[in-house]
């Protein structure tokens, strides 16, 4: 079987080489493809629809929360996006300058969105007037463009699909109540959904969004020992509100200032996906977003009455609300095995003469490569409660590999070791100072990833900040990240 | 109850001024809003919900036959779109063009891809080798930019919402084939789901795609008697094949080129269903794709038991898959009934005192305004079985109004006249020259919107050019068009 075998060694081990094993997965999986467009990817049909399901899931449970969809412009005026100063300084560098519309050129230069924080605020100021208008809980899908210097599939290229969720509010509190519950959809839609854990927790000053007030964040690690910021959510008080003059006519008669949030999750989701379930097989899914939850393969497809059965086993499965696919090509069956793994999907049945004599056909797992042998009538019904097993195993997996890739550091010396040998987060106690956050950045390339929620987050009355050996503030999770 | 009044009075009559009407409309339903980007509008959650059901009723055709859904970058360097010299002198005067990237100015400008042929076909260069990567059936959900002049919500702005499919065929016998289901996917769509009847045809040269061998369209006529192009499919032969170099090794080891179409639908839709269905009250939408079918509103609702037996009825009627809302807003009764109409919900359920002492409450049909008196414990079905009639009923008098403004033009003279003074289709014979077509356009405002399918496209023997006299070669529907 030549076949299985080239297929198989074309994938990097992952222990050999990381980045050359994810280019390979993305690639051998046709996630993603390119064209001439330098910077810019392009999403493949098993890669979009790995999107299409993140979406419409999350769609739904932010439509839970009362948010409801619109869509903005792709184009922001110059003299809009440098209305609110931070939030200028920290996107001019990066946006692409539209110049010229048909044959002329524009009088005002409008770059391509980076993020829509100015254009809501332009709609809300014509569109919020009395305390009768708040909350708007608005969100929006689309593509954003950001002009980086390297780029990689999914996790960094100069366009990238996401959803960005803006809302302005009546109070203060309840725009941070917004943030946070935000914050919580995305949490438990990784954990629930995508089977990832997260650390929930807050950006220090120096690494939280141009413009906010505070910014929340979930962190993930993936198989490399290194962090992905997963999700954020933004609380920007009424800064924008008072630099683009949101105001409403409250209850008491009085004018204010809205208070307004965003948060938004990205394509990125998918590289998230990759990287911390994947194996030197290739993908491996998540059952609830794998656009293929389970692949029939018929063994000795020729012997009479096999494929039928294949065919009828299908439909079951299919009866059954999975996602089934009947892998009838004429390659080998262990070729297809193959396949199907380095694709990721989450279970396939192999059918053939014997198994049919017993009446029988075998479930595999893709995560562990468990056969379970099961009545043909069962098949349907086991399948479905193998797909939540291993969702559940595979999160319990993931959480247990970043509890022994999390490391505490009490001194310096011990952090620089850990930073340097021990890929992972690193727990450690630091004073507020910015200065801190740069000097371990420069002497490890481990940034402050967050200070996590709840008791977690405090530090004692003793604790000390592992740079300058100060008071400490709070315990943060650091880590180098993507 | 002033509150009505008002509300109702700022609509135009569509008699008065059709044009102030639509932009009332699209205003007090809340479908649209501004901003300060000039030309490109907003998409509000009234507006946008409709899109949403658009698209995931249009996405589920697509895939039934086939089509997988990809994502391509939205930004075509310009020497990539100057390699197919009709497709490049068609949208270059109308592109926005990127020139700036960061800080830098860019080695060479790119356009916001006004539609993605070129894009498509760079993939398709890289991705197809031989017989066996074929067909490639590949749509995508995206915006684009066409740099217009004068725009209106919907029918023309400079970026509006569109899918757009790209397929790639062994023969060009399957890409007709393939243009002409997706045509018929179209008409299928408009008639089955909102409700349009829609003329069948194919363009005269003149009028086709830039770029394409033949292009198809779907025709509908507005209430002021203007045409409006709802969808187009084109084939485009083997041109942009050799243009770009799209070569795959046949079943018999010959290199070959592909045959390819495209086919899109917009956000115009939204556009025709305003002005094929609204009336002087507002908006009246077809049910499958109004994003609430249903208002429930209390009669007298701070009277005992009225609103628990109000709430109750939303809840069965959610249960019955009905998109329901309860409106137990502090408004009259009369603000709301006008309130409902003016945002087009197909039906209301009004619930007072009185009736539920008889146990009953009242159907008010958005369309027709007919009511209907029912037991509470029928209501469900009923309202389900009454949405089905109110499609049906909708299209019947869409198709009614367009039949009865469709006139046969024998010669010029009459021809002219028609056009002067009966807004609608005009059928009539074409000798098949441009000339002609160029000649009625200058003095009539009239286009040739298509050669209908079948029969109804052909000349007889003896037929005329309604223009210049000369043998006619088809018939065509002539008409002024959005």
């Amino acid at each position: 079987m030549a076949g299985d075998k080239k297929l198989v060694e074309a994938i990097t081990a992952r222990d050999v080489d990381f980045a050359q094993w994810y280019t390979d997965v993305v690639k051998k999986a046709e996630l993603t493809g390119y064209t001439s467009v330098k910077g810019c990817m392009v999403f493949k049909p098993a890669g979009y629809a790995i999107w299409e399901n993140i979406r419409s899931e999350l769609d739904r449970r932010f439509k839970e929360t009362g948010v409801e969809n619109v869509y903005l412009p792709m184009f922001i005026p110059e003299s809009l996006l440098q209305k609110e100063k931070d939030h200028v300084e920290g996107f001019a560098p990066e946006v692409a300058w539209v110049t010229h519309g048909g044959l002329n050129v524009l009088q005002e230069r409008m770059c391509v969105r980076p993020t829509s924080e100015t254009l809501f605020c332009d709609l809300y100021k014509k569109d919020i007037q009395s305390y009768r208008d708040l909350p708007k809980l608005y969100n929006q899908w689309c593509s954003v463009v950001r002009w980086e210097k390297t780029t990689r599939p999914f996790l960094r290229s100069r366009e990238f699909l996401w959803q960005e969720g803006h809302t302005a509010h009546a109070t203060a509190e309840e725009a941070e109540e917004r943030t946070i519950l935000m914050l919580n959809v995305y949490a438990d839609f990784l954990e629930e959904v995508l089977a990832i854990p997260v650390i929930r927790g807050k950006k220090t000053d120096k690494e939280k969004f141009a413009g906010a007030e505070s910014t929340y964040t979930i962190e993930s690690l993936m198989h490399d020992g290194k962090a992905l910021q997963s999700g954020t959510s933004h609380n920007f008080g009424d800064g924008f509100a008072k630099a683009f003059g949101i105001q409403f006519t409250d209850k008491d008669n009085t004018l204010k200032y809205v208070h307004q949030t965003s948060w938004g999750m990205t394509t990125r989701l998918i590289g998230a996906v990759i990287m911390v379930h994947g194996d030197d097989e290739g993908l491996v899914l998540p059952p609830k977003i794998a656009p293929t939850q389970c692949v029939v393969i018929p063994i000795r497809q020729k012997a009479e009455g096999v494929l039928d059965c294949a065919q009828e086993l299908c439909e079951e499965l299919k009866r059954a609300g999975i996602r089934t696919k009947l892998d009838d090509s004429d390659r080998s069956p262990g070729w297809k095995f193959a396949d199907q793994e380095m694709r990721g999907f989450p279970l396939r049945v192999e059918i053939g003469p014997k198994d049919i004599e017993r009446g029988e056909c075998v479930l595999v797992r893709r995560d562990t490569r468990e056969k379970l042998q099961v009545k043909i009538g069962e098949a349907a019904e086991k399948a479905a409660a193998l797909l939540e097993t291993i969702h559940r195993d595979m999160y319990e997996r993931a959480l247990a590999f970043r509890k022994a890739h999390t490391y505490d550091a009490a001194d310096y010396e011990e952090f620089r070791k850990t930073a340097d040998e021990k890929p992972g987060f690193i727990r450690a106690y630091w004073c507020g100072e910015e200065s801190c956050e740069d000097k371990i950045k420069e002497d490890t390339t481990c940034t402050s990833r967050c200070i996590p929620f709840g008791e977690e987050g405090e530090a004692p009355e003793d604790a000390v900040c592992v740079c300058c050996g100060k008071k400490a503030k709070r315990l943060v999770y650091w880590g180098k990240a993507y």
